[in-house]
């Protein structure tokens, strides 16, 4: 079969949908989906299933529910229906009072910035949105984050901010309240508005669960709002709540047609029908790529600069969803996608290079805007800026397809808060369809608690060394010594290496050329 | 061997150089440098050579001359010293008079912005300068990029720069002036100057090669300045000549201090005494952990919030390097790195539950700054945002280590100019160094052709198909009589979806539901 019969056969085309999936350039057989379709219906019954409030996340014990979040109607409980409804209206109501300027700074002062800190699904959500639909022009309020928990990355956002610190809304995110990077990046914005003379709380909103640590305490330093996260929402699905609808809606993007674009994608997706089904689709190529089993790496290549962010976050949503250690039954299957890509064409000009001649370890998806928007100025008589990223498109498309690498390619009608809804509302559910197929559970991360474990056990380990160097300062000590001395003769290395990190930063430490530490006399940076 | 003295034993720190390298949680065996030490020494043979100015690229017949760029007494000849000496000289001196008031924009007001208008390495390179380096009180120019022919990107930051556009410093960097993306990318900016009143030449400085396109255009519109690109340096390694320093120092950022980091590491990575050689052991561990085949990804997790865009920039660095389909000898081999990464903590909430648990296809290269800067806000007592992120990058490497999972720790003194230019210039000799160890040349992307001449066919195609509905407006065609009636039946997808891509930007072509295209007039979007 030539290429133009296969991708007129394999093209998804839902009707009045914003996207349209090609998969002709995959190289799958004739017989694929026929062997794959029993797997695809159990699938689909799974889905089923969880969108009717079963426990999807049986680790967790939990309900998985963002996909009520644009269907309040379709949650199992009338109770849910009746939350879900009431946040997306009290997200509405704050951004329009701030809008309306009803709601203002403590200074009295129309907030200008958004402030918004929060950490994995409750950064890279905001971002995606804040990036992809931004408009220089039209925004009501300009965007910065807090990410992470570097000081100097803190302080820089700070200083990006500048002056507007009192006309800047900050936007805490945090389900627990606990997790260190947006708990430490409340402080320190807290820190920088008591130094301005800003009452942090008059100009601050939380996105908590009920009763949390941050509820208790946006509650008791009188924040403008707070509003709700649930159990059954997992971070990485979090975009649809008030985790990615509040900042968006504040910034002024148009967070029901995002909502509306998702929406009307799971309806088409609910469909049991694999060949018009785009996020099933989407899946059992997933499968047919990397073999079920993680062996290719999903490129993600946008050729439209305001979805840079997308591969990121399709990280996140990917990578932590099917990055799993052992299936359903118990058995170790280490399963997952590795997904990285930023745009073209830009990213032919950095890695086209190995993806056609060299390691063939991976398999693409191409984004487009069909409609790129205003595209007037000719650059050679009759030809645009526009010609030329699609050209570019076609023509890695088909470099990449020469040399047998597989591709698809996902056409959105343009890149808009309708379509991006869609697009990622698909990919969700080709998460959770490609997580059926290979029978793990796509929504928990048990391998990042390890990680966090460590670090708290880092955090001990110093205090403690910190504190025997100060009860001994007038000696020096290797760190076996120390670490023996608070016994933990086995974190030697720990201990050298958080004790070197206070030494570099002046924090109270000294390491000397033979490797020993000493208490110092903290020198204030401030 | 315990991991601490594992660690002890290797890790690499060179007297004087602001960064370590820690190979201990690699899994090599013992004998594994006894092992490579020959091929090692070949190594180093070659870059000897290389750096004497033999043809080191030889498909291209090219010598490879980054080296030189921050010691061009060690450049071959007298005359390329003295261009690349003046060279710099020059770029510091525009930057100056830019600074100090002396060059000013057209309208007469001083300078406020710069626009870099790039691609590949003259975008990755200014743009990881630009974000590393910057420091939001300090900065001379605030640096925007047009990096791609989207048009609605550059709409975006066109909009972003507003009323600023009289104030901006245009450096458009190409080595042909014929690269599309710089090409149209100064088009659409001329076209703004233009509608605003702005003489865009007057506003202008060119980085060409000399007697290019651009290099004539820039002469004809009297640029501000023009300075030279020499084809002996690869777009990917030319951060070091006008391409990187002529943006950085216009911004202000400390150019000299980017490349005494870089001298310096140089001199270090010429020891042929491999275990005190940084480039050697990186180029090494690369070759253990990828088995000098591809194998493994390369996940690069910087623990710094200003080496975010390091991974994109490593990306090109390695994979274009890298990602080769034949070996020197002609053999076809499919080598490359696959590479990303963006940053800690952060990314630890986005995928690290599948670099723990899933598919163990990566080794994960830490980076992290000893000295993170001011860092004085206690998060709890005597604990800082700055000890949380050093806590979770330990935690993390040993969560990865308890599950096999392979790593390196680059520590850095700080992010400042000098060690980002070691940094870089460690990765730079370690691709050179890999590149031998695996009998390829690093130096060449033959790969790159092949997309940007089938894009060229593209256009082609949508050109004959526009005139060809254009001649025939009174009657609709389906792709394939399009193709048929423009003599290349075998194209009809590509017409099809040039001819789409037109349709849905309104650009004098309309697709109708059954598949077929007519001429319409033109609606005008401006």
């Amino acid at each position: 079969m030539g290429t133009f019969d296969r991708f007129r056969k394999y093209l998804c085309a839902p009707a009045g949908a914003p996207l349209q999936l090609d998969i002709s350039r995959m190289d799958f057989a004739d017989g694929f989906f026929d062997a794959m379709e029993p797997a695809m219906q159990s699938a689909y019954a799974a889905m089923d299933a969880l969108e009717a409030g079963a426990i999807a996340n049986p680790d967790e014990n939990r309900m998985v529910g963002h996909y009520w979040l644009r269907a309040p109607e379709r949650s199992p409980a009338p109770d849910i229906a009746k939350s879900l409804t009431d946040d997306l209206g009290a997200v509405l109501e704050f951004a329009g009072a701030v809008h309306r300027g009803e709601i203002v700074s403590g200074s009295g002062a129309p907030f200008q910035n958004l402030l918004v800190i929060g950490i994995g699904g409750s950064a890279l959500g905001p971002q995606l949105l804040a990036d992809a639909l931004r408009d220089p022009a039209g925004d009501r309020l300009r965007p910065y984050f807090f990410d992470n928990t570097d000081p100097d990355g803190m302080a820089r956002t700070l200083g990006d901010i500048g002056a507007g610190l009192d006309r800047t809304l900050f936007v805490v995110i945090s389900k627990s309240g606990s997790t260190p990077e947006p708990r430490n990046g409340m402080i320190v914005a807290e820190d920088a508005c008591r130094r301005a003379g800003i009452d942090f709380g008059r100009n601050a909103a939380a996105v908590t669960g009920a009763g949390s640590h941050l509820d208790q305490y946006a509650r008791q330093r009188h924040f403008l709002a707070r509003f709700p996260m649930y159990d059954f929402i997992g971070g990485r699905t979090s975009l649809w709540c008030p985790v990615g609808l509040l900042p968006a809606a504040l910034q002024g993007l148009d967070v029901k047609e995002l909502l509306r674009g998702a929406r009307e994608m799971d309806a088409l997706t609910r469909s049991k029908t694999t060949r018009q089904n785009p996020a099933a689709l989407l899946a059992l190529m997933w499968h047919h790529g990397t073999g079920g089993a993680g062996k290719k790496d999903m490129v993600v290549l946008p050729y439209a600069d305001r979805l840079l962010l997308f591969s990121r976050y399709l990280q996140q949503l990917v990578m932590e969803s099917l990055g799993k250690e052992r299936d359903l039954g118990g058995d170790i299957v280490h399963q997952g996608i590795a997904v990285y890509g930023n745009k073209g064409s830009t990213d032919q000009h950095a890695y086209v290079q190995q993806l056609r001649d060299g390691v063939p370890n991976f398999f693409a998806v191409f984004i487009e805007a069909l409609d790129k928007g205003p595209d007037t100025v000719e650059v050679e008589p009759g030809v645009t800026s526009g010609d030329y990223l699609n050209g570019f498109l076609l023509g890695t498309r088909e470099a990449l397809h020469e040399n047998g690498r597989q591709s698809m390619t996902i056409s959105l009608d343009r890149v808009d808060a309708h379509a991006l809804g869609a697009l990622i509302a698909m990919f969700e559910r080709a998460v959770g369809f490609y997580a059926s197929l290979v029978g793990i559970n796509a929504y928990h991360q048990p391998g990042v608690e390890a990680g966090k474990k460590a670090a708290a056990r880092v955090l001990k380990l110093q205090a403690a060394a910190v504190a025997h160097l100060r009860a001994n300062s007038d000696s020096r000590f290797d760190a076996d010594a120390v670490a023996s001395a608070i016994g933990a003769p086995d974190a030697a290395e720990t201990v050298f290496l958080a004790l070197r990190h206070l030494a570099a930063c002046r924090r109270g430490v000294s390491l000397d050329a033979d490797g020993c530490f000493k208490a110092t006399v903290v020198v204030s940076q401030a």
